[in-house]
């Protein structure tokens, strides 16, 4: 790969992707997804060399992990491709309109940001995730993936040039690069050609990344989420909540990994650790929660800013709902945190002053999740606040133009 | 000042500022307003000192007439306090709601950024009015203006913090600062207590702050606008439009500088060259131009990408939309364009091919403006994609939090 040669392309293509139609855009994901059904072998096998030169290489199993792409993985691949195909076109979009006091229509109409550039570690759903997502949102990829991936993403890039091509679309509108981290570092200087760069991985990558591109980042940090047990909540309720925000899926970032308890609810502390015990869930807990329940390991300083992503939590018990909200203000990381309550006042005191990309009431912090609140899917959870906050679907990969329509309309008074 | 010690106080204040009532903001803008016509002696004297301090370091005079603060600006500025006053308040605008399935009712809710940093050459009335918009938005904001505006902006920096004060907010919301070039580079990254920055003022300022800020910044950049008038619009219309968006403020950044004529329309090219000429206007032209009107001095390849800000226009003559849209994307800013047309398919072509953050049919460029589009005032204008695109005006300061209500929700199943 030549950074700058890439770049250029991405950026040669992203004027076609915006005005591809959006049957031309769906046939191309359709026959995405077909493809990938018909090579699922050899998507297999290159996973496979990928896999065994990792495991060669002395990789650390959660990197293996997330670098396997099996059977069931690829289903849920080809589901996703079909259902980005179904949502709606956002290109072109009118979500404002507005006739102004001297009949000028003032319009905003959403437009594709240009290229995108996404960097990630290992996982080859992402090359099929972001692809798709920028295809349809009519933006140009770059897609970066580990370079312990590299012969299944060669394959899916492989894949995606055929699928664009076969449906008259630029085959440079999705780019699966690999090459250097020199080369990477120079594509992140690519300012004139790049709109935006989105780090998906760990916390290293993601700073990596930040502090040496000349182009607009979107960070997607880690999750260090909160459940809070209000005085007074259904403690039923709350322990259900709870398990669900832990135990259902921990290892995205989106699980809870703290478990808040106002004091008046410490009565409740042995339920609630029977109850993760009973999933399998290693129990950390402060001073009170200790002196509670017998057999509860020491949560440290540290345990509150830890993202475990396993069968592990953390508990303390707080004074009240303002000393919830201290605390996740200052040791979470403002992504996804829930109150389980039954005062309205509270309820909405939690949600104004909670400093977090999502907040819920009542809810499972597993809702933190594109199809759950409506967005049909999503390409990452942003811990930015500007631009894109939370969830990024489609419209968040979309900038806008002011449309303004009129019949002749000046400002100034010119006489005949 | 202390950068990281300014940076500190801003993200302290900020906390209170995203929290504060709306009638106690528009309170303390009432207070600035008053305290400006109150202090009204004090300014100007504040100001005929920085004035004359200009002069005397023999500063150029576009930056004397961008320091100036007379009478009029002052007024001006009061009028904008009073309306950002009746704008409505941003902070916890639900601006989507989804009811789903399951329930739970998804919402998504402005809030503040946080601390804004505005960088800006002269200009004292940005001081008044980015202090407003960052105050009524309930962001914190740090301004350094110019430092040959630093009398007049000490003085207005000190009006802010009465205003602040007096309704029990924190006079941290807003710091005018000056200090040192260092200073500044020290404060651009500041990005653990900064969120924002925007940078107004000449081409050189901007890319330094873009270049050395850690922190986002969204881009304020020149205005290099067109019109084009396409074959077959009426001419009338059309040199009304021209004339307008050239005479009617000519050092806007969203005054025109180039006109192009289709081909077809060409022997209209003596009527509106004559109407420039008696408004004033010198016109330089291409070889068509030049061909159809005598002692139109030539336009040369620098012209199409010159704001010139002042009474001179550029005239070229093209073959039609097409060719007009490949000009306006090759030599212009992405700021604001019109056509003049009675084409509804080539209206709606240049509207979706032209990449500018606004485009007008058949309406004047000075219509790129808030309270002409709807916004009630604005900020600034942003040449970026990200974020904010086009006018800037109070709910381009705000970011969101996506706020679900449920009643007990969890995604598995768990039994009793």
């Amino acid at each position: 790969m030549d950074a700058e040669q890439t770049a250029k392309a991405a950026r040669a293509a992203s004027a076609g992707a915006a005005l591809a139609g959006t049957g031309q855009k769906n046939a191309a994901l359709r026959l995405m997804a077909e493809r990938l059904a018909a090579n699922r072998t050899a998507v297999l096998d290159a996973n496979a060399a990928d896999l065994a030169a990792a495991k060669e290489a002395g990789q650390p199993p959660h990197l293996i992990e997330r670098l396997r792409f099996g059977e069931k993985k690829i289903e849920s691949r080809i589901r996703c491709l079909r259902k980005i195909e179904a949502l709606p076109d956002p290109v072109g979009q009118v979500f404002r309109s507005d006739r102004r006091p001297n009949g000028l229509e003032a319009t905003r109409v959403r437009v594709p940001l240009g290229v995108i550039l996404m960097i990630y570690e290992a996982r080859p759903h992402v090359t099929v995730n972001a692809g798709a997502f920028c295809l349809k949102s009519g933006n140009a990829a770059i897609l970066r993936g580990g370079s312990e991936a590299r012969q299944c993403n060669a394959l899916l890039g492989a894949l995606w040039r055929e699928a664009l091509r076969e449906n008259g679309l630029c085959e440079d509108a999705i780019q699966v690069v690999s090459g250097s981290h020199e080369e990477v570092d120079r594509l992140l200087r690519q300012a004139a050609y790049i709109d935006l760069v989105i780090p998906r991985g760990g916390k290293g990558l993601i700073q990596a990344v930040k502090d040496k591109s000349a182009i607009p980042v979107i960070k997607h940090f880690e999750g260090v989420c909160h459940v809070y047990v209000d005085d007074g909540a259904d403690i039923s309720t709350a322990i259900r909540i709870a398990i669900d925000s832990k135990c259902l899926m921990p290892a995205v970032c989106n699980a809870m990994e703290t478990l808040l308890v106002a004091e008046s609810m410490a009565d409740h502390l042995p339920a609630i650790v029977e109850a993760f015990r009973a999933h399998g869930v290693a129990v950390r807990g402060c001073e009170a929660t200790r002196a509670a329940v017998p057999g509860v390991e020491p949560a440290t300083e540290d345990d509150w800013r830890t993202e475990y992503l396993d069968m592990i939590v953390s508990v303390r018990v707080v004074a009240d709902a303002g000393a919830a909200i201290a605390h996740i203000n200052t040791y979470g990381s403002h992504h996804t945190e829930s109150i389980v309550t039954d005062s309205e006042s509270r309820a909405r005191r939690f949600v104004r002053e909670v400093d977090s990309a999502v907040v819920l009431v009542n809810g499972s912090t597993m809702f933190c999740d594109g199809e759950s609140l409506g967005m049909g899917a999503e390409i990452g959870i942003s811990t930015d606040k500007l631009h894109a906050r939370g969830l990024m679907g489609l419209e968040e990969l979309m900038s806008y133009k002011h449309v303004v329509w009129g019949s002749g309309q000046v400002m100034g008074e010119w006489g005949a």
